[in-house]
């Protein structure tokens, strides 16, 4: 079904607000998009972030408008893990089968990307403008220099908030009666470093791996970019014995990744500089609903959904969001009442299903990995997976090389969960993990004997 | 300890900001109480409140600044519940043990007592004067017409939040990084509606009962005031068959008042109008993390953490939180940054408790009521508590009739429920849930044979 053209405004120039974008411009809509930030392809982008992954659900959402091929481009695949730990050889782990990846891409060039086509689709951008208020029933926005300056009144047919975890629109949303609310930071912060390319161009480290340094408590992490660098994101408690605030000069940074990370501090650059330079990020899983307000306003992306980085889902999710409410409009036309109620209701659980997840697999990295029941029931997994790819998907797969609902991976995840659970109860599990006998008793809980 | 008399702010003139007040007078500090609202003294009181259930907890707090005396005055004790269920006559449940109950407040009357008693004791009352704005480092906060106008600074030492569960000082802590924050609405509203006094003054029900006609999915409530009238509370879901969406016509609310609660109906004042002239309220369970801000800024009661009302208990955690604050006063005098981090870490898991007992008390009432497992738990609870009274306090004591934390009697609570699902599984339990094998079980499962 086609659509009445509108008159749209998006807030926020970030991944979603300017995928969006092109998505609306195609179906024949009037769009600005607003940012208070300057252009980000005029500034030299922030030292506080961590690289994209890039995986079935977001290809997808790109696909549908044409764009997977020109972001290739700048996206390097990752088919496996590069486990790295001290006096060990590195050791790598498939991430899924033969042809499945997830691609690391950089924030800033992917963003930068991504209004240069939003630009070409015929989007208006208004950068350096600041929404300070919402008028949800009449879909206006205000926009000035300061909260208390004069503003600017604008009038619109439909308005997107895709302004990020802090988004300014949802704040209006937040105030009336009934919208339910949630922020929860986790313990853990992270900091942006660089590994920088070799004099000829190379990668110093292998180019189609995720690089990790496990170390309990904490870890580092290495993608990838075009140009031969790595940015590496380093997770590290707020507060504690080994925490950002127990380092406190350059001296210490430098003895920090001497003990902990000796391979690779010689390879990060300015280390101790860019330690400090650098900010230490919080990390947020947010949650609220209602997402829409009558035919009128819509958030999408981490507006409505913020999520910690553990599953590397959270422009997945936001692109998924834009792949849904395209499918609603084709389907309802001008009917965008309706097409707001379908999207939050569909979109809803699936949100919090990843949200949980990432979360799990925050608290799996900062207490399980070095739990010998966890590692077992790992093997066993994988062992069985192996023997019976059709019966069971892990849930990794299911989340990142898979485009079936979030809700669905979480429930069967936790369906695979307690059959591991009541496995790991058998006599000498470990020593006869391998064994006919446990991959019957996987295959009969699985109702599969 | 004494402590050095300091100039410090609250925002907020309600029940948690009255008493603060005079408690920080007593200690010798400058108070100067904030308020965005009239004085309540000057105006009708609305008609969106639930009495208040004074229960120990907030007894305590008034007892220690000799004013429990002076508030009994205008409160009526309530020794038990009367379920009121069509067709039968009036049942009666005590609340506790001989002498033990909640008492009865209009919460409008009290609001003016201790805003009268925060006067005497010296306080600076400013009505009508909106916070805009609280600079947390500086303990400064801005006053003005409108978030807009002109502001005007004023410079404290310490500055309160007691502005409620939309406070406004927290508002400002929230956009810190790392607050936690959630706010979550149940799908039920309440509506205040009134039984006048008879003619010559007295009560037309029972006047030590707090009366309720349960009705599966919604309840009324009503409780005394010492005019001689009772202050009802119709709890109803907001949308559904039965719910205040489908009532939308006078003669739609006399035909749901008709059918429900025929013996009630010819009781209550006005019914049909000001059952559209009274909002529709919601209720709401908000939590947050840190309540304090340095040694400069806290937030006390409902700010901190508001509750859905049906504990009772809303009005007794503000106080105790009061309570709470003094004792740590008394123990670090000025040592304003140990006081506030003491009294958030003694505070929120017992706030988290009460928040967690009262809406399980939601969910308790909205689906259990009726099942015929959940009623024989309860009597056997019931005769188990009345043999061995000093075995088996039941959970709402604890919360009601004690001054132990929140936080420990839900972990009783919840203990003594692990124990009673087991004694459920017993055979026969229907029919043999009064003998001698019951008991001993129980007493077995306290690890008490």
């Amino acid at each position: 079904m086609t659509q009445t053209p509108k008159n749209i405004a998006i807030i926020g120039s970030g991944l979603v607000g300017s995928l969006l974008a092109i998505y609306l411009r195609k179906k024949g809509h009037e769009v600005t998009v607003f940012d208070r930030r300057p252009d980000i392809r005029t500034i030299k982008f922030s030292g506080r972030s961590i690289n994209l992954a890039m995986s079935n659900r977001g290809w997808r959402s790109l696909k549908q408008v044409g764009l997977e091929e020109r972001i290739k481009e700048i996206a390097i695949p990752l088919d496996k893990r590069a486990m790295h730990v001290n006096d060990k050889p590195v050791y790598f782990q498939k991430y899924g089968k033969e042809g499945e990846a997830i691609w690391s891409i950089s924030r800033g060039i992917l963003n930068k990307k991504m209004i240069d086509l939003a630009e070409e689709a015929g989007t208006e951008f208004r950068f350096n403008e600041k929404v300070w208020d919402v008028d949800l029933p009449e879909a206006k926005i205000y926009t000035g220099e300061t909260e208390k300056s004069k503003w600017k009144e604008y009038q619109y047919d439909v308005i997107f908030g895709c302004d990020g975890a802090f988004s300014r629109v949802r704040h209006k949303m937040q105030r009336r009666s009934r919208f339910d609310y949630s922020q929860d930071f986790i313990d853990v912060g992270y900091k942006e470093l660089t590994i920088p390319a070799n004099e000829d161009g190379t990668h110093k480290l292998d180019k189609n791996s995720f690089h990790i340094w496990p170390r309990g408590k904490f870890m580092l992490i290495a993608m990838p970019n075009i140009d031969g660098s790595f940015t590496c994101t380093l997770f590290l408690p707020f507060e504690g014995e080994v925490s950002f605030e127990s380092i406190t000069t350059e001296e210490a940074a430098r003895k920090f990744f001497g003990t902990y990370f000796p391979n690779v501090k010689k390879d990060i650059e300015n280390l101790s500089q860019d330690f400090f330079k650098n900010p230490t990020s919080a990390m947020v899983t947010m949650k609220c609903y209602p997402w829409t307000y009558w035919d009128k306003v819509a958030l999408v992306g981490d507006s409505a959904h913020a999520i910690v980085p553990f599953y590397g889902q959270g422009m997945n999710a936001g692109f998924e969001d834009i792949y849904v409410l395209n499918e609603l409009m084709d389907t309802h036309g001008d009917n965008w009442a309706t097409i707001f109620e379908k999207y939050q209701k569909e979109r809803k659980p699936n949100a919090d299903a990843i949200a949980e997840l990432s979360y799990r697999n925050f608290v799996e990295m900062s207490s399980k990995t070095a739990d010998p029941k966890f590692l077992l029931q790992k093997k066993i997994e994988k062992w069985f997976s192996a023997k019976h790819p059709d019966k069971w998907i892990p849930i990794y797969s299911r989340v990142t090389f898979s485009e079936r609902p979030y809700a669905e991976a979480l429930a069967i995840g936790d369906e695979q969960e307690a059959i591991m659970q009541e496995v790991l109860k058998m006599p000498n599990i470990e020593k006869d993990w391998e064994s006919k006998e446990v991959e019957g008793k996987i295959l009969e809980l699985l109702g599969d004997s």
